[in-house]
């Protein structure tokens, strides 16, 4: 049966023509049906561009936008009539199964959790990021969602992502790494010390710390860090590809002979760019909700807007979050370390990406 | 007149050999004199293989070596033979005039913490790194001294790698940036927005926080984050650079086509490979003590250790000592951010790297 996503429009550098573009592709490719929120006359000027089953893509229109600059949850709590905040309504209301936004993910998480709720146990639900490697894909979290962590988040992230990583990527039984600045369990910070502490307790597949530079080489499969450095990781990942991409094509551009080269394994350079193309891997799942969200990049093209729809639909499909429940109740020997203390409910969660 | 380096032979993951090639190559290429410190049968054995003119180059024996796993004050105290202790000793003697090291980052920042002592002013002695970028290269610090930090320290960072570019960049004035999640003021974790606070009320050129892509795009000359963050920084680029690299040759190789286009463009990739090597960097030097260090990849090759020796040797010979206290003493309306609490004495430098 097809799985119902919602897509807000209203987010995305590229405007609503090429999300509402991915969302026809989506319908069109995958059994999924699609509901469009943001504004009406917007969407439907780019439904005219792109022909799709009307029985599978509707519209919801909204009259408000949260802007990249604002703090989210003020935004949420203001803006009522959000896109974003309209879609997890529509989501806590049964509508829809799943919602996807390319829009502040600081305001698509913050509307998640005030609309849909945090799931039991979880503290704080956090961003996963899918990285291509060496060897098979791999999940980091918490990417951007929360700054200032406990251990115990720590550890959360750690159940999540393996969750996840299991359901959705076919994993059996996941490595899970902890980030940190040298291999033995004594090194790091305090927080990563006394996260170290915890995982090692449990019954999970912790492999212990693990460096940045294994975040490419594929030995584990989930690497759990603070959301901080998660993010200083995908940026700067993100920029230094962008970077020898550019100086290597520099170079390529600097004599005949190269360009020749580059012309002749032009088609070697598209494959090796599709193989670290965010676009291929479908945005960055929420984890830890009463329900199915997805934060895509800013620059997400339709081809990435489809894959997050895609990926938003296997996670309903799959029962990722039922995945999630059942690992944390298996894990609840660790008392602790699962516990939602007040303080915690008090935080906001903040998120800057 | 020749500045007056000592290398510590011990540390390295290509042996004494390599390191002492890295030596004689910088007497025969630069204005510089240097003092091997280690076993000395080995370091015979390796200047037998490598003509060097004699008379700039002698040996000190040790008889201990601080291995990678050690503890790095424990080792530092009880090994007190040890080639980089030595080394940092003979320097406070006044043997020589800088210390290069490619041993335990962590025991390199130890001993001369313990031998040469901290400036004035300054809490946390760092660890800085030289990154390329599209444009001219940046200063990042801290890249893993110091991983659970306070503001102050943030700040002391960022006056100390504005120096250090200043005098051996030439960057006149230096645009310091604060590695963050977010360009806004308030993003961030609490010690980034404390921090934030700090560089705003300060006569520096501080243009506000920076993320992670920035790191490449040479928009910055300063990049300033605590060790841990910068530590995962460092690491994550050198394996995001190799696994790229070893992505792009897999594709090269698929085909008949793609290798004639390597083969063309050969030149091109070897001139690539040049701008982002790390051994072209020499490096990366200790700021912060009364005296003039630099700590190297374990994996240095001669060519990096020789860049190590002519780095510090440009240390030596523009004093960057002096300017960074000279701009510590401009800053010094700052009183809180420059004050050493006996907290901060108390803290023993960690280091991972």
């Amino acid at each position: 049966m097809a799985v119902h996503v919602a897509l807000d429009v209203m987010g995305g550098d590229l405007g609503p023509g090429e999300l509402v573009a991915g969302a026809v592709q989506a319908v069109n490719e995958l059994d999924v049906e699609v509901t469009l929120l943001g504004d009406a006359n917007l969407i439907d000027k780019a439904l005219a561009a792109h022909p799709a089953d009307k029985r599978r893509i509707r519209t919801v229109h909204t009259s408000q936008v949260i802007t990249m600059e604002e703090s989210p949850f003020e935004a949420v709590r203001r803006k009522k009539d959000a896109s974003v905040v309209r879609a997890f309504g529509l989501l806590k209301e049964g509508g829809v199964e799943a919602v996807v936004s390319a829009g502040n993910s600081g305001a698509t998480m913050a509307a998640a959790i005030t609309r849909l709720g945090r799931m039991k146990q979880i503290s704080r639900p956090g961003i996963a990021s899918i990285f291509p490697t060496l060897k098979r894909p791999l999940v980091m979290m918490d990417v951007g969602a929360n700054v200032d962590c406990r251990p115990r988040h720590l550890f959360q992230f750690g159940i999540m992502a393996a969750a996840f990583s299991r359901v959705l990527l076919g994993i059996e039984r996941p490595a899970i790494g902890l980030l940190s600045i040298g291999a033995e369990g004594g090194k790091g910070n305090n927080l990563v010390r006394n996260a170290h502490e915890l995982f090692s307790r449990s019954s999970l597949n912790f492999v212990g710390n693990v460096e940045g530079r294994d975040t490419f080489l594929g030995n584990v499969d989930v690497i759990v860090c603070d959301g901080f450095v998660g993010n200083v990781c995908l940026k700067v990942s993100e920029g230094l590809a962008e970077a020898l991409m550019t100086m290597l094509k520099d170079e390529m551009a600097g004599s005949f002979r190269a360009r020749l080269g580059y012309l002749l394994a032009r088609p070697a350079f598209a494959n090796f760019k599709k193989r670290v193309d965010y676009a291929e891997y479908g945005g960055a799942p929420l984890l830890g909700l009463n329900g199915t969200g997805i934060v895509c990049h800013g620059r997400s093209n339709s081809v990435a807007i489809k894959n997050a729809i895609r990926v938003a639909s296997e996670m309903v499909r799959h029962e990722v979050n039922t995945h999630i429940q059942r690992l944390l109740d298996e894990s609840d020997h660790m008392g602790l370390a699962l516990s939602r203390s007040g303080e915690d409910d008090m935080v906001a969660t903040e998120s800057a990406a």
